[in-house]
């Protein structure tokens, strides 16, 4: 069983900048903020602000264009041993295996598995995120 | 200020039952299950699965290919004076309205407005779908 959850949800955007100024004329929070990475907090999921190209890459993905946006989800787990299981669990499903699962370069163990219809779902341990009651990660 | 809140994640989908039959089968319940439309429970937010050719005739965009798929964001709010407010807000921070506040078919309020990359929020209230304390919509 994988965990029903939705941890995160990232948008894949143009300008991080851009993006970052504009929800926070809205008044939004930033718990993470770089140049080139922010997350933003809600009542709901955290709300990830990532450049298209590093979203299409870790994809595998051309670069898509404008009326192609894409939007990744992504479900946090306990451990890189969760993660595997979940990941085994979405194949059985009949998932597509967008990235096996193995080490990440922000130093956690992250996997990217695509529903049916091409939904990419980031299947996610992130140590220096810890996880609530309600399995969702609490940033720093 | 727009309550810094993601009530609901839309995946636009080619297959409502086939988008079902994935979600049921990794443990995943269902809140609301009808032919064009389900809702997915997490303890995140609301999941929901909808016609991508729906979810197209919404915003007024053409129905996306294969490598564009959509996924629409949601602020669920109290009252269509509450919708009205948070509309004008992100108009103020540079949004582009895709639906102009109005009585919407299923019995509420809803606005679509994106932002500076083209991201749908739905901006909805919806008086069969109480808020919590969280400010998330609870599912009959």
């Amino acid at each position: 069983m994988v965990p029903a959850r939705c941890s995160l949800v990232t948008l894949g955007v143009d300008d991080v900048a851009r993006s970052k100024a504009f929800y926070r004329s809205l008044g939004w929070q930033t718990g993470v903020d770089m140049d080139d990475f922010a997350v933003l907090r809600t009542s709901g999921p955290l709300i990830a602000l990532y450049p298209l190209t590093d979203m299409s890459r870790d994809t595998g993905d051309e670069v898509p264009t404008a009326r192609e946006r894409r939007v990744h989800l992504a479900i946090n787990l306990g451990s890189p041993t969760e993660v595997d299981d979940a990941v085994t669990e979405f194949m059985a499903a009949g998932a597509a295996l967008l990235r096996a699962p193995g080490a990440a370069e922000w130093g956690g163990y992250t996997s990217i598995v695509a529903d049916p219809d091409g939904h990419a779902w980031e299947i996610a341990h992130n140590p220096g995120w810890p996880l609530d009651a309600d399995g969702l990660p609490q940033l720093p």
